[in-house]
């Protein structure tokens, strides 16, 4: 890999050396490099359109990364790659991408991630999005992510899009059995004249499902997002889902949130907030000696965190 | 007019004589009475669809009644009614509808209701949907209300339907000019196989202009409700939408809140919560010497208060 690739891959997975454990880097729609382990199998799908993970029954604190950097101009990519995360296991699964398009053809990576998770399985995702280039080309990324989560499993996502992707339409979808649970930590910043789709569509169908579902977002410049999240429930569970925008510039913001109780026991909750950065928050930074750039710069750090 | 049809009068309108002020009476397709005062003008359409009630510019502390009784069964209307609200005044418009179907067929009554509020002047709206009958015929009632708040204008609206209708679309529109406010307090109760769908679009368009949308609601049996609300700041404005739902037996509520933001000064906020009834607030109930059907009405009472 160059060092523009290396720079990406610092960004999306907070990797500078090879990672440990398993992991699959993708380059410019090439395999860059692979390591499995005892426990964990990486195998390229016969049809070449991704890849599986098999991960074994009780493997505990291992993790997998999944990184993938684009810096070639004109690159369109769909990949499908999917988790088979045995029972009682406890794993990472760091899953970043980032585009560098220094060119004027767009770049694009689809990513359609499916998640099996068994019995009691645990899983942390984290997901990364990144892109830079001074290129006219855009920077585009449509990543999907289906989970679905066996009687007791659990599964937390890290959903992060901070800088210099121009199009995004991010699609997740969770069905929970019995006892399962789901949280997402969603943190989206849009800037210039990007957009950002995000949609959540969350089943609960098993006693004792939960989900919480938070979205935290920025809309700077001209840029436009639409959060679109979506809690059904069908049997006895809780759902939470909470999305926080803050609206500067000229950016315009959508929230439609959606609660289905299909179920006497089902327990959802919804709030949703749209405003700007509060006028004495800025003042009373401004006071502390900081310029009134550098005042919403400080709050926004602290809202996205 | 009959006794069913006073019956019901008194259930939609509060109404047991004729009312003071102006009014409207419709029943069974015909206009059964009719008032007008010196400052409030009901002339019927020239194409008999319906009618216009115009209010003098200032005109204070006056009410408009144009309560619609069906008792005929198979009977299906659609009433256009436009109400033009002089500037500067103060005035209580009560607009109810009441169906008795011991019929086979189906009656249904399609009300739409435009208000056009002059500046400064201010509208307190009292709707009631009602419905009784042991027929086999349905009770249908499709309300439209669209309201155009001029600069400084504000409007009330209590829509209420407790009991009854079988079959509910309810659509609301409002487009809110320079500090106009809108406030909205629906209750929704539905039982047996009834479906009652209420949706809501209030464009804030100018400066100041505000809106504070709260639903209660309660779905019993195999009853079905959709709650669709949408709140637009196109201004520098403030919004707020509340809906809050108890779900009861095997009923089934969706709730699909929508907030949009095109503007850095429009801030609006979200609450949304679908549940039973706490056990614990009907066990309290029931250590006061109620029984459990008993407590459960008392709280579903004071929750639609």
């Amino acid at each position: 890999m160059d060092e523009i690739q290396k720079r990406i891959l610092a960004e999306v997975a907070d990797l500078h050396t090879v990672p440990e454990g398993a992991y699959n880097i993708r380059a410019n729609g090439k395999t860059a490099a692979r390591n499995t382990t005892a426990n964990i199998d990486i195998t390229p799908k016969p049809d070449g359109s991704g890849i599986d993970i098999q991960i074994k029954p009780g493997t505990k604190n291992e993790s997998v990364h999944i990184p993938v950097v684009l810096s070639e101009s004109g690159l369109k990519e769909t990949v499908y790659n999917d988790f088979f995360v045995g029972a009682d296991s406890d794993v990472v699964i760091v899953a970043g991408c980032g585009i560098d398009n220094c060119g004027v053809q767009d770049a694009e990576h689809d990513g359609i991630h499916r998640f099996y998770l068994g019995k009691n399985a645990h899983v942390k995702y984290v997901e990364k999005h990144y892109g830079s280039g001074d290129g006219q080309g855009k920077r585009i990324l449509n990543p999907v992510t289906e989970a679905y989560l066996d009687e007791g499993s659990s599964m937390e996502m890290e959903m992060v899009q901070i800088k210099g992707v121009d199009s995004t339409d991010r699609k997740t979808k969770a069905n929970l059995a019995a006892g399962a649970r789901l949280v997402v930590r969603e943190r989206l910043m849009t800037h210039g004249s990007q957009t950002a789709l995000s949609s959540y569509a969350v089943n609960l169908n098993g006693e004792g499902a939960s989900a919480d579902v938070i979205s935290r977002s920025v809309a700077k410049d001209n840029s436009y997002q639409k959060f679109d999240s979506r809690i059904t429930g069908n049997a006895p569970c809780t759902g939470h889902t909470e999305c926080d925008a803050i609206i500067m510039d000229k950016a315009k913001i959508l929230a439609i949130p959606q609660l289905e109780a299909n179920d006497l026991d089902a327990a959802l909750i919804h709030e949703a907030a749209i405003g700007k950065i509060a006028g004495d928050q800025i003042i009373k930074l401004m006071t502390l000696g900081l310029t009134e750039a550098e005042a919403e710069e400080q709050i926004i750090n602290g809202f996205l965190k």
